[in-house]
């Protein structure tokens, strides 16, 4: 990739398809990432660009000239040009839509004004409507016209003359139906409609929920504003499913290609957290330390509780939160689902402290230190398994994005409830004395 | 739900969208789904099953006469009577299969013969395929004819004569396209092909990169042999990426409606597993029993750092798991994401080491101790990064599902390393002395 070799490198991946080309930005390192974007220069297009991860596109893009990135948006739907410029900084903004046409500058700064991550900025504003009064030959007649006009399309949305949506008639349903038929006789009334403010998150839900491949859009006076297609939802389900399990971990939302500050900044937000539950379990490791200098083993076999809880505790949050996220966890089957969990947490604690307790009682020779820990075990995970349901969903009802905020929650009570029932266990029952 | 109200529940129902029949099943406790089977009868259709989650669908389905069933089936398109046979014991199945005619038991017994989770039993057969040589008037005509022979399609492949694909025309082309052109000047030959036997995770990653809506499946002798639509990707993309967090968590594949015992054989060897790293780190406790007989506080300082260790460790984790399931992680950028969480990790132990080993310091009195536990802190958070990164990384080059075995080492390494590194400071340089 030296400067000589430019005419080779674009010979060579030129050919590519865009998303093979986007990926290649990924693989390669800081450096190279610049000598390609010059290389590449003009070739490095709209659909390129729109195929790149987030935090590589940032980069290639603040190498450019306005102009060019105004180019590039200028061929792109409006859902992928809202997704490049949504992540400019406000002058680098400024000055790409300053380069655009008028249409183009309303068309994408419509789109800014609805809330991030809402439908309003996945749609794009370009489909085909036809009125309910047309027969199916005079649709197709429309469609030889509007040639021009519209990239591609999986539906035609029938509208009201207030351009509200009165029903969708698929592609297929048009091409096989008889051309004398009438558009209402073809087109389905039952429809999905997405309102312009809805979190993209619910959007997925839908399109999963009714297997759609593509739902019109409405503003808030019910008009039809613009469609979403499957080939972005897929996108957004990967995103979404994807942030749950960093959430989960206290990753915040990056990925490999997240600058090593931002992920540094989000990471350690949870682990000072952590640190703050730790410091609630030393505590009451600290208020039995009489009971431990008498039986320093007890300060070896406590962790073992503690930790067993922490992941009792993850494994049913973990089926929790994914519950909430998908929408099967609903009032009418919470009781069950915590019954439930509670049922799996008994059994589990049982099995676990059969072992354990034998386990030690056997080591040490010590029956009671085999009960004191068998019985911690049962009681802590029973406790893990109902925090697991507990904690989710009573964030969720406060209105807190359970994947975020549970695991500290979760972990500060298995922790803290595993050392203070082994340990009060082993001093109450004089185990130590 | 009582029989007398049979009909109410009938007539409540029957309106609803299908998806939406199949939720209030997922809602509804065993004793309601049996009523609501039996009042439903005849209206519980394919399109219901076919929407329904799977244990709930096991439970309703092995309700129902063989020949329901095979009636149900017999109107699905072949990928979602594949989803529901192959869920049924053995016995069911032939049951089933029995009452199918010869057409459809031949064409599920073909999709049931490819691996479990690949191309094959996703693909549904019904699709339209045309000669290459052919005018988009006689494709017209030709669509006009075949009205009743297939379901919805949102793509047509152009095929040769043996049946080996040459490319696609989405519908908007075909529509939009002036009718005297040839097929071969609309087609695209740039085309995404799916191979039969591929994993359904490979698949839902390239509808993902290629943004498709749907794709030609071909046979291993290169023939066309089914479509995958983008409807069908949207619920793999959902469960795979949901998958991946359960499996993190050591919680197997389940859901809220996944029987109790099933759960329980899940996760209670995911904790036996727990239980034997958590051994280890209590014999390496219990090696340093001498210097926490002479300074109590260690044991309760200790799980401070095992447990924030644990969690830098499962940040990593999270983000290198998702990096390998998306394919961001190569050959070529492994060294790089190394380097990288190496660093965030480096920057996360410098940071909590201060705010750890100030207050214990100043809590304490102790400098020396403030000293070793920041330096324990220090050491554990990069080895937990590390480890964070490696681990998921060489189960994956083994051939491991790195979602599933990760959580248990890396918990392991982080435990006992954070266990003797603070121990062993403290040991060494004579603190309890």
């Amino acid at each position: 990739l030296n400067a000589e070799d430019e005419g080779e490198v674009r010979a060579l991946v030129k050919p590519l398809h865009p998303a093979d080309i986007a990926d290649l930005f990924e693989q390669l390192d800081a450096d190279h990432r610049t000598a390609l974007t010059t290389a590449l220069g003009r070739d490095l297009n709209a659909d390129v660009l729109a195929e790149m991860n987030d935090w590589v596109r940032d980069e290639v893009v603040g190498e450019l000239a306005p102009e060019h990135v105004a180019e590039a948006v200028s061929e792109m739907d409006t859902d992928d040009a809202v997704a490049l410029i949504e992540e400019l900084e406000p002058a680098e903004q400024e000055a790409v839509l300053d380069e655009l046409s008028a249409d183009d500058r309303v068309a994408i700064e419509t789109a800014l004004s609805y809330p991030e991550e809402s439908a309003g900025r996945l749609m794009q504003r370009e489909l085909i409507a036809v009125p309910e009064h047309w027969t199916i030959a005079q649709v197709l007649d429309f469609l030889q016209t509007a040639r021009d006009d519209v990239t591609d399309f999986w539906e035609i949305f029938v509208v009201s003359p207030e351009h509200k949506p009165l029903g969708t008639m698929r592609l297929s349903w048009l091409l096989t139906a008889p051309r004398w038929l009438g558009v209402s006789d073809v087109m389905q009334r039952q429809q999905t409609l997405i309102p312009v403010d809805l979190d993209q998150e619910e959007v997925a839900l839908r399109f999963q929920k009714y297997a759609l491949i593509s739902a019109a859009v409405v503003d808030r006076d019910g008009r039809l504003a613009g469609v979403i297609t499957a080939d972005d939802i897929v996108h957004i389900i990967a995103e979404e499913a994807g942030e749950d399990i960093l959430k989960l971990s206290g990753a915040g939302d990056g990925d490999i290609f997240e600058p090593v500050v931002d992920s540094y900044k989000a990471r350690v937000r949870w682990l000072i957290a952590n640190l703050l539950t730790g410091i609630v379990s030393a505590s009451i490791i600290a208020s039995f330390g009489a009971t431990i200098e008498k039986m320093v083993v007890l300060a070896a076999l406590s962790p073992i509780v503690a930790s067993i809880g922490g992941n009792t505790g993850n494994q049913t949050m973990a089926v929790i939160v994914r519950a909430l996220a998908t929408g099967q966890m609903t009032n009418a089957n919470t009781r069950r689902t915590i019954l439930r969990e509670a049922a799996v947490a008994f059994l589990n604690g049982v099995t676990i402290a059969l072992l354990l307790g034998t386990g030690v009682a056997l080591l040490f020779s010590n029956a009671q230190l085999g009960g004191v820990i068998a019985a911690a075990t049962v009681f802590n995970l029973i406790i893990a398994g109902l925090a697991g349901v507990m904690v989710p969903l009573g964030l969720k009802r406060l209105g807190v994005d359970p994947a975020v905020a549970s695991s500290v929650f979760v972990t500060m009570i298995t922790d803290s409830m595993g050392f203070l029932l082994f340990l009060g266990f082993a001093t109450a029952s004089g185990l130590a004395a």
